[in-house]
């Protein structure tokens, strides 16, 4: 669904960062790596850090120049902490991954410079775009892996439209109903004053505070069903004494 | 701005990870970091990974139990990379990033579990809510620092809403007004005739193209000057010929 998405780094130099990279690419289903002139590739410590994607760096291809790397790329993205003296077009993360996916007949590549450099400006002059992610700006140089962890974190996240949020449990058992609700709130009236907690027909704002905090969690019926099943066991404990 | 949420790591095994956590907040203007138990630490490996986030490193506290991490905290979130069979109120990066900022006296504490194992399920129950970071069904288990990276990273975003994208230039030169661009394309046209390559009131529909080709990058006014600038020369080299 990526496959016309490559990652592309440029003379990096720890090739622990490139097993890095790879890991965080297969984590996001990302699989084209081209590395441009790394200092030390293949390595063991590149595999060691790509902790289970040595696939990604297996099939990783080597290219001598950066233009070689992107010949036959349409749109080139092109990471960059540094704001520019001459401003180029500037992307964030999310907005880099809207464009990336939009077209997936074209050939796309985003750029990551050396760890300590990054890209120099005949490098960005290649780019359309620029990648700027939003970050502190006193201490704004990501990990070379860490940064292609959020740029593919967002490129999955606009491939794969995200399930909402749950809240309550999802799945095995349905929420229960505003009437199980009801026969549950009753229930527990009965106890508390079979308990001695409350008087009957007194004590209305309690009972509003408990429907609160039973309604703000969303019981499932499984839940009502455990709660009443504890109402029972102190309603019957207090008929023994 | 964000220093009501702190970040607990569980029993991180390896001092390198620790660093790269410490590294992957800093970027991200996170300051509070919560170690339970670790391995290693403080350790130099740490403090290399690290690399420039050592004050992160500095300020960290230890507790030798999550219990006594995350004591003072009213919002409890963990991180989970499984689905749990009894399911638990469940949010992405960025809704957790909204819950997160939503109150700032919230005291809010993001807990990432050990590197092989994740958070036990006692653990988890101590939680309001699961973060699950989308990914690779296949191979879903971010390194913890990359986890971190992304986690911080969208509350990052959430407390320092992104300027929008930036097409053209920014900052220095006012984008081209439409009467300029109109001016611009009247010089073009009559440069295009002079040196031969239209002929008088022929070719609308190459006029045309070339209008959207240069309505497409919006070009700034100091932009338009240098075109107009080589319209210009155009023109004169004709006349010298």
């Amino acid at each position: 669904m990526l496959s016309h998405i490559k990652i592309v780094l440029v003379e990096t130099t720890h090739p622990g960062n490139i097993g890095a990279v790879a890991r965080a690419m297969k984590n996001m289903a990302m699989s084209r790596l081209v590395l441009v002139a790394p200092k030390t590739f293949p390595s063991n410590e590149a595999t060691a850090r790509a902790s289970g994607a040595d696939d990604i760096l297996a099939a990783a291809t080597v290219c001598a120049t950066l233009q070689e790397a992107i010949a036959d790329c349409q749109l080139i993205i092109g990471t960059s902490a540094r704001r520019r003296t001459i401003s180029w077009p500037e992307l964030n993360p999310k907005q880099c991954a809207q464009k990336a996916i939009a077209d997936p007949h074209q050939q796309i590549a985003i750029i990551f410079g050396r760890e300590n450099s990054g890209l120099k400006n005949h490098e960005l002059d290649l780019c359309h775009y620029l990648l700027h992610i939003p970050c502190n700006d006193h201490y704004s140089s990501l990990n070379i892996a860490a940064a292609v962890q959020v740029v593919c974190y967002e490129l999955f996240a606009a491939s794969a439209p995200q399930e909402s949020a749950t809240v309550g449990d999802q799945g095995e058992c349905p929420l229960a109903t505003a009437s199980q609700m009801e026969s549950f709130y009753q229930h527990l009236h009965e106890a508390l004053v079979d308990i001695g907690f409350m008087q009957p027909g007194k004590s209305k704002s309690i009972m509003r505070r408990l429907r609160r905090v039973y309604n703000r969690i969303q019981l499932d019926t499984k839940e009502v069903d455990i709660l009443r099943g504890i109402l029972r066991m102190s309603q019957n404990h207090q008929h023994k004494d």
